[in-house]
């Protein structure tokens, strides 16, 4: 993410006007060499043109690319702001030219650009759901021949000793799985690190991040991310899949990829930032419903993360999108298990189906979920607070492809090595019941037809786990266990997001709180014997697991829709959005959420739904930037290299300014360095009419007002 | 809705510039006896202050509250559209007193009011529960005492003849509640008739409908649903219960009452259009999620209707609200049920559990599914417009409130006989089972242990109608009768819908749409054998009255996820979103939806989310209303109550105009006779920067332009 995109500004108004400013400029310092102009202080009276922009990226980034995923080694300091990211050019630039193609299409021409946008949407749906597909049943394969040699091994060497063979091979197959993950990563695609949901939250933000949406980071993700959840690590699938719904809506509805260097020339009305950016957010959506069988969720996850205003028929096409992913996921998925047409098992994730009947909950256990929100909230920013230091680290040590790729097999070692101490040393047995559904139970030490509980939480990919945890019955796992895997899992879940691999922290999070909430059932089930009755472990867990996920993301609304989407329950909707609504409320008091952070780090420009509460009484003339680089209507080609080279300049549109010839006469437009998103600060249009420019308010100039401890505070804007 | 709201406009901008204004009016016509002034066209250099508006409502409605709910008798054009409405005055004004007034407001007052915004929310769900709660034990009551006296009555005198009394005491019965539901309607508040979500789409809009949020219209409206439906008519109690919410809200956010004449003197901070229009937003939510048991139904129905911008802390909260009202609905109504806790049976009509074992489908099924969506389409837009002619003709002739009582005891007495004869003349006997949950069965001339099927239809609360047809077993139902209630019933329903009581419209769709569904399912499974395999009449049911309520209402994607909350059911979401879209275009494709229609029929300024496609080449100057009366800073009271009075003018926010000194020097401000919702046109503020006030747009002069079948196309503006 290391790339300056500079755009040439040109004025795209009519001539008429012009024609006498173009021959007498009056710019302070219009020479040629003087590469930033900034305008004079008169009181002549100037036309502003409109802003027009040129994207020059894929011609500059070219020489940067060597040098991406190495930045330099600064002191990273969640106080800057950067100022190499730009906005997307939301707004359509209703400039002469745009007005006379829109009035030269016919009414039927509009329909067809709907129905476009319609099968645009059905077939990023239909590509998700295929992707996710892809993903699952790669996963179940090559976990299942990891986990099949292994026990076959360890079960070879209970009896005989010499079970640190077995522990070798568990650590080198996760270590070589996770090394293959983490090279097309750090090698080939950085940006294809993590879940990528900060990277899509900050592009439907609208801040242009630089190769987030190509195909070569698709593909790079997701294979990453088959390897890394084969490979053992603490993560899940599910994250990385909004972000490869994202980039295949990018792909499809632009009709050419620059990965491929292949253009289609098909859904040529669509390659504006603002189509593009709708789809995006039906790709993103499509992604969600796909990972966790919520195409309501999914809609929800988009418009609370990329809505401004609320557009109809964008999100019932957003929906569309997210029903066809599922549909897809679930009609290829009930082939590949042999039910085909069975359409009744959603999503990547699935917690199974919680009966009403086995789990209802009473008014007297609210508190207790409240009181668990509270714990999933503390928890979850200790959680943040370790892993934002652990990054700090890596930012400034770790930077290195190859470093990377360490630390990543490191890991993967490391996990396989608690995993199988904790095994080793557990003396948790549990009767092998017909209610079990483990794949894999070791039995080890435990006598037959006994297996070792602790094992069911390790030895398996963590999507089952957690069902595991949610639906095995009472009983099958004690205290010690829970315990133990609860404090070793956080850690090394803490340790792994952020790592050069491609992987999600939806399930390390579902499953963390899974365990410590499994674990509060059966405390609390001990304690009466009424207790006993009610306190199910289960739906603890399920209370646990939404605490927990709650408290490291902090998302809310999108949120309560999913957990109810994946339990298929609507009567758990209350509790989870009040333990959801508490750890927020907990976890924000001491610190962001794990994205928010994650995008802090990166000195984005990002701009929250709402204007800080006390920032009414800011005036823009407080936080504009001055002074402004202005050009001619007429320059000379090296005058605009020049300025689009100078990176000392706040702001990288350049108003284009025209003398007019009467005094008293009065042409004004607007003059915006970049679309200024209107959702932030209430929908004010930013206008400086008078003699001169004097300011321009960009993205940046408004982002950097947040609220802290003291009120407002003010982020220092840095070309980092 | 008849009368005319009118403002008092002034500027409330600082006093410095407009001093030597005032001392010149240079206004054309500025003697204080003429009314309407307008613009002169000089070339005047003025200041155009800011608008303040002050509602005179009150004042001035009283005297013509005598005559309310008597329209003229004057030909219904749906191509008119009314000058008598305004907007909300959604934005803040921002002006000095205003900002400073923020200025003087902490962090902490911040935070406290956000605080209390989350517990006006509560409260708003918990009351709209409460609500909910007691309209439903009340017609169960009711409707129980009635057809167990009836059913005492046909059996007493099935065998010694003499049923014709039993007709006449249904259909007594029948009269007698409606009577008492239509006069509360009809000589109390007339905007209590119907479902009242026309009324609320349209303040959700932005559109002020008097009246439409007092608490006596909620009074009138609970306890008119409640005769209603006791009363035997073909509607359902859900509608209405959104009305009720908003109401709650408008009143609990606002602290006091107009009807009572109270004022609590709290949440006064809250008392401006735009905190009152969230908070009935909330309201609306919580009555959609206590009406259907679906939250997140409701939080969508709201936005669907509401929503310009997309908020996060509002949203959330309306979420909040919706929560709560299911919650407290389903824990009252367990004490109700004696099974205190149990919180498993959310909403006022509970479709019942559909379990994805006994009620799967298969891909081939879709299309079917996809051709009920056609029909359901059809049938619905000819009950829209059989309604339509229906309005028309009541609007012209039925408009004395002693004819609406009449036209409404008819009815039910009509319901009553045509219910008798139907009942009378089937013969559809069942065996009484152990899986039948009929709470009245009729045995009528059947043999013992068995019921008329008929009657099961007719003979119950259409909520409990509903339910059966879902889940009544195979074979319960011949096709004779569900064909013979789909007819009678349609034209049953629709000639109920707009009658002087207070009732909803979606109960009505579900049960037509469940017959003719049930019947398609009944058919299909009688084609072939292995047809009968998988056509389960159930399952065609739950399509049908999907299709049939999407064919009639049109909404979209808040109806897919009310439905798929009802059912509880996420696996039903692709082919009810499927159904709904076809029955939504083949709809629209004939009729608009039925309270679109009722919308236009009132001749109410509706803006739609998008502008008409074909639209871009409009310009201010065409759309806006000139000329423009304006007033000066210094007025005479006359001068402004002829102003006001005079119901000539197009607009009713009137500019303030001051005479700047000098000449050189230009100033400007915004002059918007009312708020333009900023979600339709794309987001532009409308700026006349002259020397003088050319035009003004109002929500009127941008609602009058809609696509018909020939492109764009305008309505004409009357005082109508």
């Amino acid at each position: 993410m290391a790339n300056i995109t500079k755009k040439v500004s040109w004025s795209s108004r009519g001539d008429e006007s012009g024609a006498a400013g173009e021959e007498t400029p009056l710019l302070n310092g219009s020479e040629q060499s003087r590469p930033l102009r900034q305008m004079s202080s008169g009181s002549t009276v100037f036309q502003i043109g409109r802003l027009s922009t040129v994207d020059l990226e894929e011609e500059i980034t070219t020489e940067e690319d060597s040098v991406r995923g190495r930045p330099k080694e600064i002191p990273h300091n969640e106080k800057l702001l950067s100022l190499k990211f730009e906005s997307l050019d939301y707004d359509n630039i209703e400039n002469q030219l745009f007005l006379e193609e829109e009035r030269r299409m016919s009414f039927m021409a509009f329909r067809c650009l709907e129905i476009s946008r319609w099968v645009i949407c059905g077939l990023i749906g239909f590509l998700t759901g295929l992707i996710a597909c892809f993903i699952d049943i790669m996963v179940e394969q090559l976990a299942g021949l990891k986990y099949r040699l292994i026990k076959e091994n360890i079960v070879k060497f209970t009896e005989a000793g010499g079970l640190s063979i077995s522990l070798l091979l568990w650590a080198a197959l996760n270590s070589f799985c996770v090394m293959f993950g983490a090279i097309i990563v750090a090698f080939i695609e950085p940006i294809a690190a993590g879940s990528g949901i900060p990277q899509i939250k900050c592009f439907l933000n609208g801040v242009k991040i630089p190769r987030v949406v190509r195909l070569k980071t698709l593909v790079v993700k997701v294979v990453g991310v088959i390897f890394s959840v084969v490979g053992g690590l603490a993560v899940g699938k599910e994250g990385p899949m909004i972000h490869s719904g994202a980039v295949l809506a990018a792909g499809v509805s632009q009709g050419r990829s620059t990965s491929l260097k292949k253009d289609f020339k098909i859904f040529e009305y669509f390659r504006r930032d603002t189509e593009k950016r709708d789809f995006v957010s039906a790709g993103a959506a499509a992604g969600v419903s796909a990972a966790f069988g919520a195409p309501v969720g999914g809609v929800l996850f988009s418009l609370e993360e990329g809505a401004s205003f609320w557009n109809q028929m964008l999100t019932w096409r957003i929906f569309f999108a997210s029903m066809i992913s599922t549909f897809t996921l679930n009609f290829f998925l009930s082939i590949y298990d042999n039910k085909p047409g069975d359409l009744s098992n959603p999503g990547l994730i699935n917690f199974g189906r919680f009966e009403s009947e086995a789990m209802e909950y009473n008014l007297y256990e609210i508190p207790l979920f409240i009181a668990m929100g509270a714990i999933g909230g503390g928890l979850g920013a200790f959680f943040n607070f370790l892993n934002y230091w652990l990054t700090i680290f890596r930012i400034r040590y770790v930077h290195r492809p190859c470093l990377q790729v360490i630390e990543a097999m490191l890991v993967a070692a490391v996990n396989a090595t608690v995993a199988f101490i904790l095994i080793y040393f557990s003396t948790d047995c549990q009767p092998l019941g017909p209610d079990q559904s483990e794949e894999y139970p070791l039995q080890l030490f435990c006598a037959d037809g006994e297996f070792n509980a602790m094992a069911t939480t390790f030895f398996n990919t963590p999507e089952k786990s957690v069902r595991s945890l949610f639906h095995n019955p009472t009983g099958t796992y004690n205290s010690l266990t829970l315990g133990l895997f609860t404090v070793t899992y956080f850690f090394l879940a803490c340790w792994t997001y952020g790592l050069a691999v491609s992987a999600g922290v939806f399930i390390p999070s579902l499953l963390i709180g899974a365990a410590w909430g499994r674990l509060c059932g059966i405390l609390l089930a001990s304690t009466t014997s009424t207790a006993s009755m009610w306190a199910d472990p289960g739906k603890y867990a399920l209370i646990g697991a939404a605490a927990q996920l709650g408290g490291i993301v902090r998302m809310t609304l999108s949120l309560t829709v999913i957990m109810m989407e994946a339990t298929g329950n609507v009567t758990y909707g209350l509790p989870i959005m009040l333990v959801l609504m508490t750890a927020k409320i907990v976890g924000d008091y001491f610190q962001e959420g794990l994205y928010d952070l994650h995008i802090k780090l990166g000195s984005v420009p990002f701009l929250h739904g709402e204007a800080p509460a006390t920032s009414h009484w800011l005036t823009a003339r407080e936080v504009m930037s001055s002074p402004v680089t202005c050009l001619n209507r007429i320059e000379k080609v090296g005058t605009i290299v020049d300025t689009l080279s100078n990176t000392s300049t706040n702001h990288n549109g350049f108003p284009v300014v025209v003398q007019v010839s009467g005094d008293d006469e009065v042409l004004f437009d607007l003059a915006i360095d970049e679309n200024i998103r209107c959702m932030s600060f209430r929908c004010n249009v930013l206008i400086f009419i008078a003699t001169q420019v004097v300011g321009l308010v960009t993205r940046k100039d408004l982002a950097r007002y947040h609220v802290g401890k003291h009120g407002l505070e003010e982020l220092l804007l840095a070309q980092t």
